[in-house]
């Protein structure tokens, strides 16, 4: 069955003539010229997405967090550091965009104030607080906005909880999909090779793993045609 | 006069029978099971020095952040990812230990409480204060300690005012040699292939560079033959 999937999904192509946004990776906030916040995505997941979109015939562009990873083929790759930098990012490529699919793992809040000079230990205590500011929510931005793609897909990376939460982000971000997975397991997500995900829609939940990231990416690509085609 | 100090350094292996420890890459300093601080440290100039030191004839204990570089050969590597980590790792390879070189960048501070789960934004508002605490002094307490090596080199990553920054290191620490680099010059430091260094002790400096980082190792293993021989 999987297959059949990945070869009705490649030999049909059926996003030829569809533009596909992805974002991918972590985002870096910067705290001073050398430190900054982050978090552990690898970015894979989301280049097996674009590779998958590529593949099935989409003009894609990969707006991509700092990661280790090789761009892939045929893929426009836009490079960016902070949550800004890739909100800014999504939004100058809504442009005909018929799908968004948010993989990135961005941070929610920023440092308030990023130095320009390194910050010296002897100028603060053995205690400190660093004040943080939210980040704009990119994919509830993209949802929202004049140019909204028809089809929007977020992810949900979760310890706990994961229907319930996936449910709560897609209403609360007027996504059409999110795809949930639980980064607390140490065999899955995160800097993994394998995932397992949980695809929630308003009326639908499909459970799909544990399996490869080049596997759950067909089926989020496999997903999001049909999603397209009704 | 490079190839003079390269081909003396690994032809009469001045370091045999010498043990080295080396710290090297940035640590990672956990807020939830997937956010964190860290800094732009690639490790690159540590793993060079292990490399050099091993040339020289030394047994090499490379103590490693997280980076992505390939372990030199014949170097018995012990992997952390917190300074927490690092200073323990770092007192366990005292014993019998002629140099120990502090090229990491070791988090100044980290969070006071790492959550277990990851933090929901619902529960945060739009600001937010990350309360951390101060990080032991990896390369002072090793400077001060019962065991310390015959000579204890400490690095200064500084975007101003370096001879100053090292001098004051050189006392506060109780270290031999500081080795100060400006990381805000983008041409040489954290993330690049080459280096520009200065090299503090209590009664001389040396600039070198900008050279490649493996030249630079090179510089600074001689430097430190130096420094045991006298």
């Amino acid at each position: 069955e999987l297959c059949q999937m990945t070869c009705a999904l490649f030999s049909s192509k059926p996003l030829l003539g569809k533009k596909v946004v992805i974002t991918a990776g972590p985002t870096r906030e910067a705290i001073d010229p050398v430190r900054y916040l982050s978090n552990h995505s690898s970015g894979k997941m989301g280049y097996a997405i674009a590779h998958a979109a590529s593949l099935a015939g989409a003009s894609v562009t990969l707006i991509s967090g700092p990661v280790s990873l090789e761009p892939p083929a045929n893929i426009t790759v836009v490079n960016v550091n902070s949550a800004l930098e890739m909100y800014s990012a999504a939004h100058e490529n809504l442009e005909q965009c018929d799908v968004f699919i948010g993989t990135a793992a961005v941070a929610d809040y920023r440092p308030q104030n990023t130095a320009h000079q390194k910050m010296k230990k002897d100028q603060q205590g053995d205690l400190l607080n660093l004040p943080l500011v939210e980040n704009p929510d990119i994919i509830a931005s993209v949802a929202k906005s004049e140019q909204r793609p028809a089809c929007v897909i977020a992810f949900a990376a979760e310890t706990q909880d994961l229907e319930n939460y996936a449910l709560r982000k897609l209403e609360k971000k007027a996504v059409d999909a999110v795809v949930a997975n639980d980064v607390s397991r140490s065999d899955i997500g995160f800097g993994s090779e394998r995932n397992e995900v949980l695809w929630v829609t308003k009326d639908s939940r499909q459970r799909f793993g544990p399996e490869t990231k080049t596997q759950v990416a067909h089926f989020i690509i496999h997903s999001v045609t049909e999603m397209l085609r009704t």
